[in-house]
């Protein structure tokens, strides 16, 4: 168990199969895994209140590097007393480094060994990520889990790029390892540090990048370059070749993923974290994530375990989205008010079905550490 | 005290000059008067769940019968069991009538003696309003007050224009009058009925519609026709001929008013009742009501107690909105991070805005019972 001092570390608790049940030590408290980590890509979850995000039961929220850096920027961030103390948001923090949106979002990239320079999708203004910059940065904002920067090529690739790629991203990773170091050493910054397996749909490519990864010593290894497009069977057999070959000491964090079957198949393979922006851009779009059951006689074509709230069906429905369910929207207000809600574009509605699906999520998640811990091992 | 058995009435308890602190009591409970209303016209506050209405201190809230009436229509909201089963909202609701919308957001209105007949403005749908149906509709909608249907003159309107438009509102006031009579006989409806004085910008009708309108013996007296363009010293005016001539007795309500200079200006003519969308609507543009204490030092030509928080001088403030406030928004985080959501445009921001503006509200009213029952009498 990597634990350094009191504060980052890794502890399972209870295994089945593959799966672990586990508790991740940070600075601002335990995280319980298998986990979901709600998206507050610039320090909020789309309109929830810290308060809200809270009580919902979330108990990590993911932030974004790159979008950080853009807006307001690590200085203003820093001068303000950390991440925690600007978005309010008093448990643990995990950050992407933002690989995945320099290369996703940003103008004119230029990538080169030393890190990558782009236009800011704001304004233009340019800006250069290095490997050893973006460990600097989060270490600068404070948070619990900083990543390593990382290059997170389009699908598909060749095989040649996939090789050529992860070359860069490993060497990337080294440089971001050692900054790490140096910063434990002279700053107060006491976050765990993630590396990122890389290598497309390749399985050798996949398998040979996560031993190398495993060498450099990470608190925590995350599954990148998924959900970038790919078939959902190739997505799949990535985390079922990458994951076993990662230590089984460390958190495993699968990045950008996903349904529901999808965090469970993962989980299944000894994958600890998750984050993913569809529950919460699916509940403003007006799709609900259900229990099989509240599922049943609504379907409208949807795949099972959906509600698509905006359907005509649900004009007259008085039930709670899902009746088992005890999130803020449930506990308090129809199918019929939501699909009003939604309907009529107000904001209200997208708050109130954000609040069900990330609790649906988390539900589940609580679901899933109960049956490691409580069925065979 | 009009207290028609348990349900509705209104006591003064305490008063300071022509100001008086009440109770309203309605099906749903009592408010604490003079009180102000947040809207919610389609049935929640833009971007809180009715939850977080009640926890930010509102005791009644508005919705509107005429955007209900287009949407999800007056047979949905009653199948439903109501408009409190409906929205999740607990605590007493006071419904505008719809008339202010009939005639400023629909489109091709016919106006006759018997009611108006109009366009929808989201489809086109041809609707019709009655003095007797939008009575009806707001029973079935199960209401604590209703509103009885009125004619707004826009401003200006000649005197002539003013007062034949009167004649109608007060004919139609009365065919309201008749129509509760006749739902509290036939009906489980226990609810209120307001009536409005309308009148324009001239004194002598003002006055003389406040007695007319009077002696038709509603629970309760709105004062229309303002914040329609005219200025703010006209408005005043009216508030202070019409306001004296309302029965002491019952409450008195000023519609769509204002600012906090407004509404302690018109609770010292003697006005308990309070609606209007700008608190919640400036929070979402960025503009926060504050002390004056804490909108010294932030001044950027901004009226004193305002914040615009969209300023750059606001990107490194750590300070909360209002350090005296309890609002979530000030309990958590800094405007700094208020700042930065509300440029990004973060729905968030909004949500957190809006708590800020209506709890700053919610206290003003407090203050101001609390004044009055304090102070000399």
């Amino acid at each position: 168990m990597p634990n350094r001092g009191r504060e980052v570390g890794f502890e399972v608790v209870a295994r089945r199969g593959q799966a672990r049940r586990g508790r991740l030590h940070t600075p601002h408290g335990v995280v319980e895994t298998p986990a979901f980590m709600p998206v507050g890509t610039l320090g909020a979850v789309k309109g929830l209140t810290p308060q809200a995000l809270e009580e919902v039961g979330a108990e990590v929220m993911l932030a974004n590097l790159y979008h950080l850096t853009l807006r307001p920027g690590i200085d203003a961030v820093e001068g303000l007393g950390g991440i925690h103390a600007f978005t309010g948001w008093r448990r643990p923090i995990l950050t992407d480094s933002g690989g995945y949106q320099v290369f996703s979002l940003s103008h004119r990239n230029r990538i080169d060994d030393g890190g990558v320079t782009f236009k800011s999708h704001l304004d233009g203004a340019s800006v250069r990520f290095t490997p050893q910059g973006v460990v600097a940065a989060q270490a600068r904002l404070g948070v619990d889990v900083a990543m390593v920067l990382d290059e997170c090529p389009p699908w598909p690739v060749s095989d040649a790029e996939a090789e050529s790629s992860w070359r860069r991203t490993l060497a990337w990773a080294a440089s971001a390892r050692r900054e790490a170091e140096r910063l434990r050493e002279g700053t107060p910054w006491g976050g765990a540090l993630f590396g990122i397996v890389q290598g497309s749909g390749y399985e050798a490519l996949r398998r040979r990048a996560a031993g190398e990864l495993a060498a450099l010593g990470f608190d925590g290894h995350a599954i990148g370059g998924v959900s970038v497009g790919e078939p959902a069977e190739l997505r799949r057999g990535v985390v079922e070749w990458t994951a076993p070959e990662l230590p089984a000491d460390r958190p495993r964090y699968l990045m950008g993923v996903g349904y529901p079957a999808d965090l469970a198949h993962a989980v299944d393979c000894g994958v600890d974290l998750f984050d993913c922006v569809l529950p919460a851009r699916n509940a403003r779009h007006g799709v609900l994530f259900v229990r099989p059951e509240a599922a049943e006689g609504a379907a409208d074509g949807a795949p099972n375990g959906v509600l698509r709230i905006k359907n005509a069906r649900f004009k007259d429905d008085p039930r709670p989205v899902d009746p088992a369910c005890g999130c803020p929207c449930c506990r308090r207000v129809s199918r019929a008010f939501l699909h009003h809600l939604v309907r009529s574009g107000e904001h209200t509605g997208g708050v109130l079905a954000t609040l069900h699906n990330l609790r649906f999520y988390l539900d589940f998640m609580a679901d899933v550490r109960q049956a490691i811990s409580s069925g065979p091992p």
